[in-house]
């Protein structure tokens, strides 16, 4: 069980590799919502994304032995970038499958941390048979995204920085997909203090996690279809069990305040966001009400967007 | 005469009302031009623009007897916005004179930070009556945008902030326009030490920075024609007197750089700039050996962009 002793060493293992960075606040953006928001910029860690922070604790807690026969996962996102650039960082190969209609700059990116492709094709039987031939070959150890304690234990350091600058909140929020960055968030946030609420954020065109936090059991993703293209996976079983536990609400937005919140981020605060990453600020747009005059903490999940392609136009 | 404790002073006079913007750094970015360079992002000071800085400073620095008949110039850009927040913060007005040609975005822009817009033709000789009648009924104070010793001493702070930080730099960069940022880096960086280099930054469409300095005598901008909409502007007579002295080097870029510099300010330190904040990073790609293996500070110098009609495909 992950106890916040685990994350406060997490923390230390994992801070010469990783960025602590930083907290931005905008006027403008406050006083538009009339609450005070404070940005925990994760689109500005290594590889784009608060995924580095996991992979790297997942690789830094393999004994040894294993860790010289490298990593292998299954993604075509964040998650295969950041192990890849963890591996790398350590020295040791990882072993990526992806399929094989992966857009060209995800390939580019997993390719330029280093990380070994091999094309399935693009079905869950595919990938599972391609991952288990790789492996046996090679005997790299399985990272799975976020159903998984070492890489929760990395995603919870967000947070924990956070924390450790001011606890001066009254609600922390996190987009969730897989669960892994929201978990973590409720694992530091309630293991340190009862006096901040933990929100999750999700699209209502992938509301798989509200669907399972509400009714108690875990209810995967059905033909999930939204821009925020990081968070169409359900929820992991390991991080269901601790959001049911730890987690105040879910809350849910329209694809419009997707795009909405996406621009309010870059005019306002100029930072470069990807759409998963703007989920939060979209929800808070959807419930302007829950957060009038609250103190709110969003970390923002990820930077990875291939901007000359967006489509900015889509709601105006 | 900007001495080092007038810098000094005006860093803490100024401090409660401006952001101390970050320093983001990024090990693609340095692998890609084999260098380390540190981005001070002003991007993220307060209005989007360093100009925030000048304008706080000229505003405070005023007596209490002109204060309140508040403060009027002639812009259409960052230190418009800049005057208009800064006035209404020490609630006094802001008079802005713009050519009725201006952008609704930058006309939007003025008012959301309360300035008091009178609209002219679109030439001096319009600009500059309309700003003489303005100032006749109001008797408000005219703030030059660059070529101004507040304006400069505020825009010195900038430098000063990073090396409060750290001053183990070979280089330090920023773009050139009128000269208020160059001008008052330079000054920081002289008045401190003897071992950075100060570069200035330049679009070749746009340089009569680079043949003033070169010359020797002040040459003014003709047809100006390029994307750094910010850098348009002739140098100022102060700032080209400050320049000359303390300066090392200024550099030219081409169009096509802007973009590519712009692209991998997004793509690899995820934050948003306008173009002419892009020409300092330009300027290294289209001087690449000049910076091999040095230690470089770049002040980026704003985020203001419609990024909703930015035609990111004109180099692709």
């Amino acid at each position: 069980m992950i106890n916040i002793d685990k994350i406060i060493e997490c923390s230390s293992l994992i801070s010469p590799y990783i960025h602590n960075t930083p907290i931005l606040k905008s006027d403008s953006i406050n006083e538009l919502f009339s609450c005070e928001i404070s940005f925990k910029c994760e689109n500005f860690q290594k590889v784009g994304a608060f995924k580095y922070r996991g992979a790297t604790n997942a690789i830094l807690c393999l004994p040894k032995e294993k860790q010289k026969n490298g990593v292998i996962t299954h993604s075509s996102g964040n998650h295969a970038q950041a192990l890849s650039l963890a591996a790398k960082m350590q020295g040791i190969p990882a072993y990526i499958i992806m399929p094989e209609t992966s857009s060209q700059v995800k390939i580019d990116a997993v390719k330029s941390y280093g990380g070994n492709i091999t094309f399935c094709k693009p079905n869950l039987q595919a990938r599972e048979s391609t991952a288990h031939n790789v492996k046996s070959i090679t005997r790299a150890e399985f990272i799975h995204p976020y159903d998984n304690e070492h890489i929760i234990t990395g995603q919870a350091t967000a947070s924990y920085e956070v924390f450790m600058n001011s606890m001066n909140f009254d609600v922390i929020m996190t987009p969730v997909g897989g669960g892994g960055l929201l978990s973590g968030t409720a694992l530091t946030t309630k293991l340190m203090t009862d006096s901040i609420s933990v929100f999750g954020a999700e699209p209502q065109n992938a509301n798989d996690a509200y669907h399972s936090f509400y009714s108690g059991n875990l209810v995967p993703s059905v033909n999930p279809d939204t821009i925020a293209d990081g968070l169409l996976t359900s929820l992991g079983l390991l991080n269901f069990n601790i959001i049911r536990k730890y987690v105040d609400k879910i809350l849910c937005c329209s694809e419009i305040s997707i795009l909405k919140a996406m621009t309010i981020m870059y005019e306002r605060l100029k930072i470069v966001v990807e759409p998963s990453a703007a989920v939060p600020l979209a929800c808070l747009i959807d419930n302007k009400d829950l957060f009038l005059n609250k103190k709110l903490c969003i970390i923002v999940s990820g930077g990875n967007i291939d901007l000359q392609n967006f489509n900015w136009l889509i709601y105006k």
